[in-house]
């Protein structure tokens, strides 16, 4: 029997600014168009995912791939992870710079080797051997990325001290990751996540998102969710994994992730939001931040939203 | 009321040679003695784990800091985590070479810093911003590494490809990550993993060891575990997090151990083993592969073993 396929995707859960709206609603549109389009036609989960992930790291709009924001020494790395749930494949990349689609990287990484997680030279490395072009930091990063870096050293330089700068910063930026989970109609799983991290990050700071369990996670006993937010705070709770516990124990989607959130934030604070698609192919959407882009198609209805409460119509 | 200080460690679960038997288990009992040491006289979960991993990444036999193995380039790249149950806080480096102990390193990042996990060149910056001294690969790789190192490319050249080079020999090489939970007198957990990986690995690959959930975790109201075996297998099943799973319903340690370790092979293959303390400060040891080398310490009573079954008195 064939499944009912599924896709609901996230742009980045933080305090989008109004100036970044509807760039960011036509762009999770469009995205999950282009993985709906997929789906439809009997293509499988993972596939969507990837291409849904494509969508929007190639969409400046978002910080993820093109786009990204920078490190204090001004380059870009980005972390991607793609998973599976009926045999729990994944890869992941960390620190990856100079690719335009770490998500691709990462499926490469899932499919043509035997490790799970590649990280900064080593990542780039296998990326160059594999055939995957390079491009320059500087067709990455965006005017807004740079502009957003010299507003964090400013801020930096007044108030904090070395090591432990972005404390209060974080609270001002976003960390506006994206990503997909989609059942195809085989009835398989599939999740993704790609970011470029946090404006004024360390070097080799890896947030949530390319950690299994974290970030993202697939399981056919369970689900698929892909979260955002702040990244060290998701990873302290393996925001993911923690989301599907519950999954498993027949909650349903939406309030898994509420719960999962709430969590989070009484045992380390800070806030974040998440997508999923049960075992049973209900999807859900939940953020406790002022907003989060998304959009979801189910049954050929399209919706999407950022705003808590939206239900925004969309063609499919 | 004072807690009974606890701890459990590990030395790498896998087909341990007979040839080192004996030295395996004096450097568990060793490092279990350390961080009795500590924990006895009143010193926090944390500083027991910290010092317990530093004697075990001191000590030749493990593969974790000095004793590491090679990568295909010859280079050392270490992996390690550092957390406690109380806040969930958390340290973690991945694919740092070039110094003594990472997981001194890791504990910097927990306490230093705003991050939670800094991996390969961005890692190595701030241990040395941070005042770590740098020392030579030379210095962390052992004759034995080296000649392992040949041997898996002799294994390699002869009967594999390119990218998905490790699949046969994985199953004939080591993976002894070195690892450490502890249960403090004020009642606080903490858990501990290092690694040098697998011999061969590809430049920037990272296992579970110093991925949340995965190589490790600890939590109050579940119990602190670190895991060792084949990395990718682990990272598949975020074993850490599905063990304390287990043990949030109420299954005893070891028990836990036994179910996360049977959930691997069933879904992913693979074998591997876990030390473990639940919440009421029950020990818990376990592993699936031929010999884990182990110790543990409880109300002054040190055991040890290395083959199914042993329970090997020692001085505490």
């Amino acid at each position: 029997m064939e499944s009912e396929p599924v896709i609901v995707i996230h742009g980045g859960a933080w305090a989008i600014p109004d100036s970044l709206v509807a760039s960011s609603l036509a762009g999770v549109q469009a995205a999950a168009q282009a993985g709906w389009k997929i789906l439809s036609s009997g293509g499988s989960a993972v596939d969507a995912v990837e291409a849904t992930i494509v969508v929007l790291e190639n969409d400046p709009t978002f910080d993820a791939g093109t786009g990204s924001v920078l490190t204090t020494d001004g380059t870009v790395e980005m972390d991607a992870i793609i998973m599976e749930g009926e045999n729990l494949n994944l890869g992941a990349v960390a620190c990856l710079g100079n690719v335009k689609n770490p998500i691709r990287v990462a499926r490469l990484v899932m499919e043509k080797t035997d490790h799970t997680l590649l990280v900064g030279q080593g990542a780039l490395e296998f990326a160059k051997e594999i055939g995957v072009p390079t491009i320059s930091t500087e067709s990455l990063a965006t005017p807004a990325g740079w502009a957003e870096l010299e507003r964090f050293k400013t801020y930096n330089k007044a108030v904090r001290g070395n090591f432990s700068e972005r404390q209060g910063y974080g609270k001002l930026s976003g960390h506006d990751t994206v990503g997909c989970v989609a059942l195809d109609k085989r009835g398989l799983l599939a999740c993704g996540t790609s970011t470029g991290g946090i404006t004024g990050k360390r070097c080799g700071r890896v947030g949530d998102s390319p950690l299994v369990g974290c970030g993202a996670y697939a399981d056919k006993t369970a689900g698929a969710v892909s979260c955002t937010g702040h990244g060290e705070s998701i990873s302290k709770v393996c925001l993911a994994r923690r989301i599907l516990e519950n999954c498993e124990q027949g909650i349903e989607s939406e309030e898994a992730i509420q719960h999962g959130l709430s969590f989070m934030r009484r045992r380390v604070g800070n806030a974040g939001g998440a997508v999923c698609i049960d075992r049973k192919g209900n999807p859900g959407i939940g953020f406790n931040t002022a907003r989060m882009a998304w959009a979801a198609i189910v049954r050929n209805k399209a919706t999407s939203g950022i705003n808590p409460g939206d239900m925004i119509c969309f063609s499919e």
